[in-house]
């Protein structure tokens, strides 16, 4: 089993290099400071350290030995609890808080840096932290002044872990089906009464207190998502009292043994009101958003670390002749040198190093759309990451599970076999194609929710500005993306022309459209990777492997409008 | 959980009204008594119980509790020995034997369908049985009279399992290097020396003995794959004495935890030549290429498992209001009206009902060239058989994984974990890609071995074969098909006129060139089953999901040899 190495310089290229991340971070005040390329390479390097060092080892145990529950209890595998000690006493979590919150208020792509790398290494272990900043981000716009004063410096920093409770075993993707109350008390707290499920770290042993943030419905509430509100109900108070929050049970899963899936039943629990009654899955989706950049990033990592165990195997396992680069010394060739097994190898590293492009610019628009002096540049920010973020979280949690397979199929029969922890990472990644929303529902949020709600304004003007940056080259590359973006521009053109029956035309072919986007925007980040001088073979797998899906997904779309092919 | 059940109408259908199997069958004479539908029809039925009946429950405790090792002794799942025995004294296993050897002498295309089934039911208990099929094969036409004499009809009835002992932990595709040893002794038998690992079956309680097929080298045999010979060595000798043939451990895997999937340690272990020294990959070959049509349905099984389980689940499980069917007297409709639902759930028909039409011919193929009086005819079907067995192996149980993923999808977060089984067929079904020679090998044989070591020859040949059969009909899908069949000969005169160096050019592409047979080849399955008035859905999927891959897969080709797209 070869383990799974952050390589911080791979990343400091494509921030620095391909993206010149550091001067759209000085246009920030807010992070103007803190936008140096040497210091943030510093950071990076020594986040890469402890997530080598300290979290990727503990990953075999995690899945293997799992979280054991037991009475209520859940005791997580071997080495967690301490690792995540370690984590949070060096400051870890947070990293891209805001420093009047106590964080050290560096760019919030250093956190997603950090989270892709977790996630390569132990996404089992990942999981429970993971959670922390999306309620960070709901506490702080959301919580009264008084919960935060208790709440938000632990969340911060980390010392303290939280959930979302949000599924119920008849409302998944359908959260306004909803049905755990929450009945007012005389001294303004809640009691909430249901059982939530799937509840990733909904009890532990990784940190001292766990806050949840949990859906329901007040008695006089009406039906539907408008009657859901958000509470918060810590597992202890602050006065040290336990809470009545109770584990059930916890889930047998495909994978992910390492991280907890709670049954958690809420007994008239005590809890407060989050942001206003009726509007819970709004301050909800603050979470899920920010959970969803860091899910595609759990796909990138992932994805890398299956390439990173493929590549290394690959080059070690020697089986028949190769067709060209023979060596007549041994008696087979490294597998590297079949051309399947290239062909294979080389695709991942061009969703892997797009993939980065992506999110990493998506992780920077992000602290653009909260901090620029610009309005105008505050709101194209804002569509950028609107635009963007479900693409990428549909887009990269499937390569990692079917790239992953792909890689697994490197190894043969040796794959299928726990030996090399390949299989694992096929297995742990499974999860993240449904979980924060399912790719499906993705794919129409993309499409119904973001593209034809503004008739394709803002994805056309997101695609202009894609277009003027390109202006500077002239590569294949370049020119290919070019195409691309024309051809997307005819697709909104139909879409447009569509009328009113256009929506039910589309319904099965959301999913062939966020593909459409994806790619585009991959021919977009491989023009810019190419400019910044990255290694050819991502790029050429690029354009010989994955670019051709192109013609069939429009093909699908024209065929499902009617339009001519 | 709901279970898988056997549909033995459907296959009725295929086999009757799409195939005329009857007619077929009934041109040979060792078949024609064994031809009449109605008895067919009749041992698929029982066919049908027995395994809905006996084999399908115990699949869940095959995955939970597994094969268990202890002391070289292989402890089957509960109930695995019982049904293996009803199974056997039942006659399942001597289906399609010869009558000569003590088999049934029915049609070969009965034992497919019977294994397609046990593979959806429950594959880890198919696997041992599984190999039973070629070892009986190989024995029959390459074992001595002695051999045959003590082990032939304990074969065909199934009373002794078999295993086929190939890889080596440095021998996995690349047979010729494996090392075991073989050492002849005065009296004609060998001793046979080495370790094989990846032996489904190697060791279990199934059956009173368990007949080893083995390749090892002599001591002055060349390297490579000409200086493997193949031979028998059992468990037990007939006199009742062990075999120095040891389980030293089994498997930790993804899935399949219900077969033992063992590493073999042979210890001077005697036993006796099967064929003649140096051509034991012959023998081999044999065996794999039964073994690999049992894949094939394996994915087909596997699949539709996969589609029962998910189509189920989509018609109770209400989840958000449907764009068009809604039904407003309950809060929610289920979501097989949701078009993304819908889609995923009849790819995966338009999937199963043509590789039942494909594989089931197949089938028949195999007792068309075994059998038919006319030399013409034998040699149109090995061809048929030659061609087809390798896409179908790659193929489907491609499918049986994307799709069976597909399916657990339908069901979110629920599929993720153990409650419907969903994701115990995806883990099951992924090793079904690497054995029996990996897809991609199976992609290499199509092009190298079977189409371009003649020239395409015999491909266009087969083509025109189809073309003729579709001259009968004019609909859409015959349409399609004939389109597929001519883009096809074109593709096939591109490499034809490719020169010298077109092999290299088209390495990387294998996988794709045999997707574009399995589409033509899919279009003209559902041509077929157009024809025969099947239900809508799976061939619209066809038309508007799966065949727009086409384009794709052309456009790598010919990108690969550098022709005009």
């Amino acid at each position: 089993m070869n383990a799974y190495r952050p390589q911080a310089a791979d990343i400091g290229f494509i921030l620095f290099d391909v993206l010149q991340a550091q001067d759209r971070l000085a246009q920030l005040p807010a992070l103007a400071d803190n936008a140096d390329p040497d210091l943030l390479r510093q950071v990076l390097e020594e986040a890469g350290k402890f997530v080598g060092e300290v979290v990727a080892p503990l990953n075999r145990d995690g899945d293997e030995i799992g979280a054991r529950f037991k009475d209520g209890a859940v005791t997580m595998p071997p080495g967690a609890r301490a690792a995540y000690q370690a984590f949070w006493q060096a400051g870890w979590p947070a990293l891209s808080g805001a420093t009047e919150d106590g964080g050290q208020g560096l760019p919030t792509v250093l956190e997603m840096v950090l989270y892709e790398w977790l996630s390569g290494a132990n996404l089992g272990w990942t999981m429970a932290p993971g959670l922390l900043h999306g309620a960070y981000e709901c506490i702080k716009h959301h919580a009264s002044p008084e919960l935060k004063a208790s709440y938000l410096e632990k969340l911060v920093t980390g010392e303290w872990l939280a959930t979302m409770c949000l599924t119920e075993p008849h409302a998944g993707s359908d959260l306004g089906l909803a049905r755990t109350k929450a009945v007012v008390q005389s001294d303004g707290s809640y009691q909430i009464s249901g059982t939530k499920i799937f509840i990733s770290g909904g009890e532990h042993d990784l940190s001292d207190n766990i806050v949840h943030l949990v859906l329901a419905r007040l008695p006089d509430s009406p039906p539907g998502p408008k009657g859901l509100s958000l509470f918060l109900v810590p597992k202890f108070y602050p006065d040290g009292q336990r809470s009545a929050v109770v584990c059930e049970r916890i889930e047998e899963k495909m994978g992910l043994h390492g991280s907890p899936t709670c049954v958690m039943r809420f007994d008239e629990a005590r809890g407060w009101l989050v942001g206003e009654l009726g509007k819970g899955l709004n301050a909800m989706f603050l979470m899920m958003n920010a959970a969803r950049l860091h899910v595609a990033l759990q796909g990138v990592g992932l994805l890398d670390a299956a390439w990173q165990k493929a590549d290394g195997y690959a080059r070690e396992r020697r089986q028949m002749r190769a067709p060209v680069r023979q060596d007549p010394s041994q008696p087979a060739d490294p597998i590297i040198e079949h051309p399947a097994v290239q062909r294979l190898l080389d695709t991942q590293r061009a969703w892997v190093d797009a993939g980065r492009v992506l999110a990493y610019r998506t992780a920077i628009e992000l602290d653009v759309a909260k901090h620029h002096p610009d309005a105008a540049q505050r709101q194209q920010a804002n569509l950028w990451c609107a635009l963007v973020t479900p693409l990428l979280k549909a887009s990269w949690t499937d390569q990692a599970f079917h790239g992953g397979s792909d890689c697994l199929q490197v190894f043969g029969g040796h794959g299928y076999v726990r030996e090399w922890g390949i299989e694992q990472i096929v297995r742990d990644s499974r999860v993240a194609m449904i979980y924060e929303g399912t790719n499906e529902i993705q794919a129409q949020d993309l499409l119904f929710r973001k593209v034809l709600a503004d008739q394709g304004a803002g994805l056309l003007a997101t695609l202009g500005g894609l277009e003027q940056d390109l202006d500077r080259f002239d590569s294949a590359a370049a020119v290919r993306a070019r195409t691309g973006l024309q051809q997307l521009r005819e697709l909104v053109g139909l879409l447009q022309a569509g009328g009113p029956g256009v929506a039910l035309q589309l319904y099965p072919v959301a999913g062939d459209f966020l593909r459409v986007v994806t790619l585009t925007l991959m021919a977009w980040a491989w023009a810019r990777l190419d400019a910044a001088g990255a290694a050819g073979q991502g790029g050429t797998a690029f354009a010989r492997w994955v670019w051709p899906e192109l013609a069939m997904r429009q093909l699908m779309i024209r065929q499902a409008l009617g339009a001519a092919a």
